[in-house]
């Protein structure tokens, strides 16, 4: 069975916490101490690892302060990333006019934003015609590829408002993914990421592509991804999805940073299996998520895993 | 030998010269007609096209009205995109952090910025410090790889400045490049750019790397590139440099669109084989340059070829 660090202590800001924390933390990278700027930037050195929990304190609903929708809410804790953002009734979103796709897509969910009389069947996949025609996926370009249109932010997790279902359906917040992962395992994340609701005030999910390089017969790493239909949609290689889970009563924030690699996973390989040091993924998307996190909140706790399903992978190189 | 487009024709705002040109622009692409949305974006399909000049009127002193230097002047026409932009003595560039290399850099020249006491045997490669250490490549990444650390801007372009020519230095405006490419057909297209400001008012030169898809065996298109060393510097398939080139006397702006493939190339190739239709880079960069160019002028003529070294790769898919 898995083997889970438990190292779980609160962060208190200028508590060095230090190095054995970040050692363990950028186990699937190389960086060097030495290499660190000061500063900010070495805050995601010092987050420290907790254990996947399986009791969580329970929220009143008094808790539940923001109403559910309002993208501004979703801001709250930053964006990994400034360019071409895009506002939508249920989610904000960074686009990517090279790959035809989202860079990542951030939503809001909590009890309120899950419940509603909305009905995917009145949705359908559109062209999102704010992006230049030139950059632009369409549902031609997925037909017949073998491919589904994978939804980065839920259509499930927005049923509070049919615009803002509607709103999940613009093929920018859509990126090809393999039928398997999305009818299986990665449904299961989304279904996670729903139950969180009922333990934590708010589940921040930021949701994107990744495009990981691999070691081929010459030694050498190379990133290799198809791209679809005249308009060369990338396929990515893996996706991930970063939880910023805020926990009542000023207890801060716990981070849970998942990747998943595009193609068919086992169900019954858990979860958990698939947990990464979010330095993983800010080094291989060029996102930042932990300096931004931590301007709100000067507990951070970030849940991990030793050993993952992807560690080649991610180690590659 | 090369058979040249001879649609040459000044575009008049409003002017419908329609679909024949756009045609023969969009020979590289697959673009239907219907598809293009209305307004600024279907200027695009408007540009004539025109023979390579040979001989171009000479300009007088006078019409030099923009002293060297100066990151203020590089943005007349426009930014391709938005994201991440740095502005340098000798250029303004955006970067990608997920890349580790420049999405584009624009400089200016002009005679006087060619010219002065500035020598690149005192300027060494450095690490952008401005570029978080996650997102940031490193001498050390470049070491051994068997490539060159290729300027985007190029240092002999600045010699007006040490200053200036030393942040042509930063690793944010290198890219890894094939060392004969660098060295031989590269190099003659960076001086072919500097020989140009002996014929237009001003030389507006933005170049970046591509990542252009390939057929495999398999019948499907793939994106393939090598990344280097442990911040995965990523390896372009390809580079372009987009030429905008201002005339004296109210003429308008001619443009010339490069692209050349990463690999060595056989300097018996005439540069102009390397001509593309500018939305070949538009669509395959992500970036657009002619609705910020048409806001600037109303006369945009552009050099083309009708068969060039790269049409295989190009029309692929």
């Amino acid at each position: 069975m898995e083997r889970w660090w438990r190292t779980g202590a609160t962060l208190l800001f200028g508590a060095g916490l230090g190095a054995s924390v970040n050692r363990l933390l950028s186990a699937g990278c190389r960086e060097k101490e030495a290499e660190r700027p000061g500063g900010e930037e070495t805050l995601l050195g010092r987050v420290p690892v907790l254990p996947v929990p399986t009791i969580l304190p329970g929220v009143r609903a008094a808790d539940l302060q923001v109403s559910p929708g309002g993208s501004g809410a979703v801001m709250k804790y930053g964006f990994p990333s400034l360019a071409n953002i895009k506002t939508r009734e249920s989610y904000v979103t960074s686009y990517d006019p090279r790959t035809r796709t989202a860079s990542w897509v951030i939503e809001r969910l909590d009890p309120a934003s899950l419940s509603g009389p909305s009905n995917r069947k009145y949705c359908d996949f559109k062209e999102d015609d704010s992006v230049h025609v030139f950059h632009r996926a369409t549902n031609e370009d997925y037909r017949g590829s073998g491919f589904d249109r994978g939804h980065l932010a839920a259509a499930a997790n927005h049923k509070w408002s049919q615009k803002a279902m509607q709103d999940t359906f613009y093929l920018s917040n859509v990126a090809p993914q393999n039928p398997h992962l999305n009818q299986k395992a990665w449904n299961n994340l989304e279904q996670l990421c729903r139950s969180l609701t009922k333990r934590y005030l708010n589940v921040f999910v930021c949701t994107g592509p990744l495009y990981l390089p691999r070691q081929e017969a010459d030694g050498k790493l190379y990133v290799r991804y198809q791209v679809l239909g005249r308009n060369h949609v990338a396929v990515p290689t893996h996706f991930f999805k970063v939880l910023i889970l805020e926990q009542g009563g000023g207890r801060g924030v716990e981070l849970r940073s998942y990747v998943l690699p595009n193609e068919p996973i086992d169900e019954k390989i858990p979860l958990e299996r698939f947990l990464v040091p979010i330095e993983t993924i800010e080094r291989a998307s060029g996102l930042q998520f932990v300096p931004n996190i931590m301007k709100r909140t000067s507990s951070l706790q970030a849940v991990a895993a030793t050993h993952n399903a992807l560690q080649p992978a991610l180690t590659a190189g």
